[in-house]
């Protein structure tokens, strides 16, 4: 059996996941390659994890011969244009959320995916965690009948720096994005119509960047569901990620996955440990999943669970998202090109 | 010690209720009339709990003689009628929810009470319910800090006779009320905006009826605070009362209170009991607490916790509410009046 | 229709919860004579509840015409004597736990019950709370199979006066008890052996009064099945009174019930209610169901859902038990009379 | 940094777990050696993890040079033995529990530990669980007081083959032994005095073979703690690991860890996912800290967590068990050598 050949572009945090994920744990892929523009990174993660091939420029790991497959974990800015670089040279692309900032450029690198008929995903991880992956599979069972209402809590234990937030193309870009995708995933509908309510709440410096850290979002579906997402950038009790689905069968949901199940009764009441606290301990298991799912796509040349529409379909609702909160009213999804 | 005499208005299900947790529990007071336009249910009333008066006739019971009080439960459409009634024949009242479906009619009726002097209550029993009342001790002990963001679910376990829809003004109305009263309770703040969306998933005749059975509401408060209500008509699986409240401090939040504390594991799962599956046993307690709270307000000269003012207030933004589902979008408070 | 006429002996605590449910809750019966030692505690609760007589003697209570069934809430040293007075005087009883501390004295009260043709029941109200009814419904819905493993968890918020203990026969006798009776119903079955160890860890001054405030049982039954009852007299989080029942098909169980559903989140964790914090909050419903199966078995001529023989068996289980802990031995219940 | 080289006797299911844990996440250390009987899974195995040797005759493996450290996890009645010739080479030694079915072998492969200064630590994984060792933390924090009852509940989800019972030394020794050890390692006090109550009511071919597989036991330790610890081979459910600790402050305690985290309701009540089925899913953790810790003992030469005496203690409370259960009474710890 010949393993995946597999090059990482970017060796930040998000790479060094998928690394060492498939340096442990994949029996199928191995990692021959690194690029990152920082080269002292790149070197030292390649010895790390016993890399072949360390790159400052990641076109030189691109035109790796025997190279099977990319992931881009670089900066967002950098996505579109490797990805069609990739496309072209016929290595199969996994992709960070999002895909780009603008709907242009994303339709360009999409164009070149579909024309090179490489495999091409998205980086939505938390399709992968085991609690909303177990909530979907019950759907699918029929568990719930006809959804009428979802709800999707996700709240970060503290915000990013106001730097980030300046390149990030705001909260909804870089942050409910990842709910907007769970919102499709989980209805298995298109948004037909989006209301947005964002406020400063957590830091007036937030406002000052011309972006929002409390938000609040209604999205009217294709199929009648309503969905509704609660966001905010700093929930001191850690992180806070929650999905309800309602329908005429019943309720699924996920609560939280907490530090550990220990609980203590004194005088003043029961008490039990928090949420986990960041999204690296969350969703371990869904970086894990996600990851080995596009290895096993490629390998067994199956199509991937997360498409490139998928990623275009969360950059256009996160875009009709900041237009309805700026404009404070309802959205179409057709206004949106 | 001399109880307080209360006569109640309205012999039907919730009438019952008061008159028995008056009789029953509450040592200060005692029911010596009742009136129903169904006199056999008002002397059947009576004579079940040792009434001295049964009347046809609301009249001759607010005429009585050394009544100190009026419970008015009949149809919402006699209520303001009764409360100037009751106001000039200086009796202290409470009134069921919602006082009228008009402000016009609202605001006359307070003038009324305004200009009698009398104490005046309105029944949002939730606000008694242990652990609502819990939740909002514990934001006035500071526990949540600044609220950012309140989430309500109410969801009835089937939906009401249609006939009952068209005449009680519909959805928001007759059900979402209780939660815009709820989020103005938790709050202490006023609202600014309304966004309502309005869905038809569980009955169609009741968009024939005009109404909707499936509902999201986002409200932007005074204060900066962001309210969701979701509401069904039916949830397959009981009455789902719950509530949630996110701050710079941490989040308070309530449950709903099941039938029973039992568990059972088998093959396949976990498995506890539902909900109490409907309002008059999920809230014993509060219609208790709330009447008892009324009885103590009159018999030692508070002022009720429950104003006019809280009526109308709900009533307004349950209008505000249809206007937004009807015409899909914000609507601003300053509209209504 | 004829109410049941109601005499009340005993006018303490209990007695008047009893009252209390009968006058306010239960429509075919009404308490028409109470008695106690103490005469002006007698006088005082006959008229809060408007009861037609009161009396220092409860001879002349048991000896009043038109008097159906008779409640014995006094002293336990007091119960076997009353029981066969009222027997013979063709009262029907209800006796609260333990019917004596003696088994000779058990077996005559209940020679006299056999040979009158009353009704007679004990009053182990645990049985009738709605979580370990609901329990004994699933077991009786084979929702467990054969019964391998019962784990009863009692501990009292904190100890009584000791000279309760010196009265009491200790803690096996008025406090295990029930917990006795408990495993007596879940299991169907009865003790074929019990080993007990008794510990003092809570007042040094319990060990002084000759008794235990802490414990764990082990109890075999005939048919297999394995109790383990732990107790203790003193939990500073309140009252704990939990059931699990292990089998070949499942595991039925019990949680507390709590103050509130509401809970908190903060920094250091996720915080929630207490169980309620003593037995007359905790099992408020059970002694309302329990007098009420009392009120319906003699009102409908039907057998009384705890027996006489109920009453005895916990009192020899107390006493092998309280033998077992003395010597450190199992003690086999056929050493027992 | 040199990292500390590992030889692995025993190439079975938990020898794998060991292997996979240190070759994968533990970067102190690395596996150079592996000896099974079956020498073709120890080839088989070494070429999985790319491990240099592989020997069917463990001999070799202890005189390997450069080998710092073994992990003994062949068969029970191997461990001693190995011990000894390991402690005598110089090696460091992490042996799987029991040490050895018999307190004299025990005690002399412990001899020959101490006599040869090597580090020594037997594989109590369940104290490194991220629940159970929180509880600990939280005892040591004082946060319950002193501890008056605990309660470990252990159930497997089925039993083992009837040919492995034959060989473990039965339920107490091949089982309850690692309750045995959590009691100690949780109260840290010593057995005074145990008491078991052995049944057979899942597999009849059980009592043939002469053990059990329902089991109650009752240990009073030498501080006045009480422990109960309740065991089956067969919970239909899934894997049952529970543990609470009840004292004089509070109450601490840890529930199982499920599958995941989702919820659902429908007519008939709540469901959630079943606790980990197998304990190789359970304490995949804990397995991997203490592991862990072992390594990191030798590597800062550290005392390793869990000592030959807890070993030995652990087997001496297994024989005291198996000696109450067979001859039904309370039996003292110095009764057992």
């Amino acid at each position: 059996m010949k393993k995946l050949n597999i090059g990482v572009i970017g060796a930040g945090r998000i790479g060094q996941v998928h690394i060492e994920n498939i340096v442990q744990r994949i029996q199928i892929a191995e990692v021959v390659a690194i690029a990152d523009t920082n080269f002292e990174l790149a070197t030292t993660i390649s010895e790390k994890y016993s890399i072949d091939h360390a790159y400052e420029n990641y076109k030189e790991l691109i035109n790796l011969k025997n190279l099977d497959a990319i992931l881009i974990c670089s900066s967002t800015d950098t996505h579109s244009e490797i990805i069609i670089e990739a496309a072209r040279a016929g290595k199969h692309v996994f992709c960070e959320k999002p895909i780009d900032m603008t709907i242009q450029k994303t339709k360009e690198a999409l164009s070149a995916v579909d024309a090179s008929g490489i495999k091409f995903m998205v980086g939505f991880n938390r399709r992968f965690d085991p609690n909303f992956s177990k909530v979907k599979g019950e759907i699918q069972n029929d568990k719930v009948g006809d959804i009428h209402i979802v709800k999707i809590t996700s709240r970060d234990p503290g915000p990013p720096p106001i730097e980030y937030i300046l390149g990030s193309g705001g909260v909804y870009m870089d942050m409910v994005i990842h709910d907007f995708d769970m919102a499709r995933f989980i209805t298995n509908s298109e948004v037909d119509e989006i209301f947005c309510k964002g406020m400063v709440r957590v830091d007036p410096e937030i406002k000052t960047a011309g972006d929002f850290d409390t938000s609040v979002a209604v999205l009217k579906f294709v199929d009648g569901t309503l969905v509704i997402i609660d966001n905010s950038r700093k929930a001191i009790y850690g992180y806070d990620q929650r999905l309800e689905v309602f329908g005429s069968k019943g309720m699924l949901g996920a609560e939280n996955n907490k530090a550990d199940n220990h609980f203590y009764y004194d005088e003043n009441g029961k008490h039990e440990s928090l949420p986990l606290h960041f999204f690296m301990q969350r969703y371990t298991q869904s970086y894990l999943n996600e990851i080995n799912e596009f290895c096993e796509s490629v390998f067994n040349n199956k199509i991937p669970p997360v498409s490139g529409r998928d990623g275009l379909e969360a950059i256009r609702i996160a875009m009709a998202a900041k237009l309805s909160a700026t404009e404070n009213r309802p959205v179409k999804m057709s206004e949106i090109e």
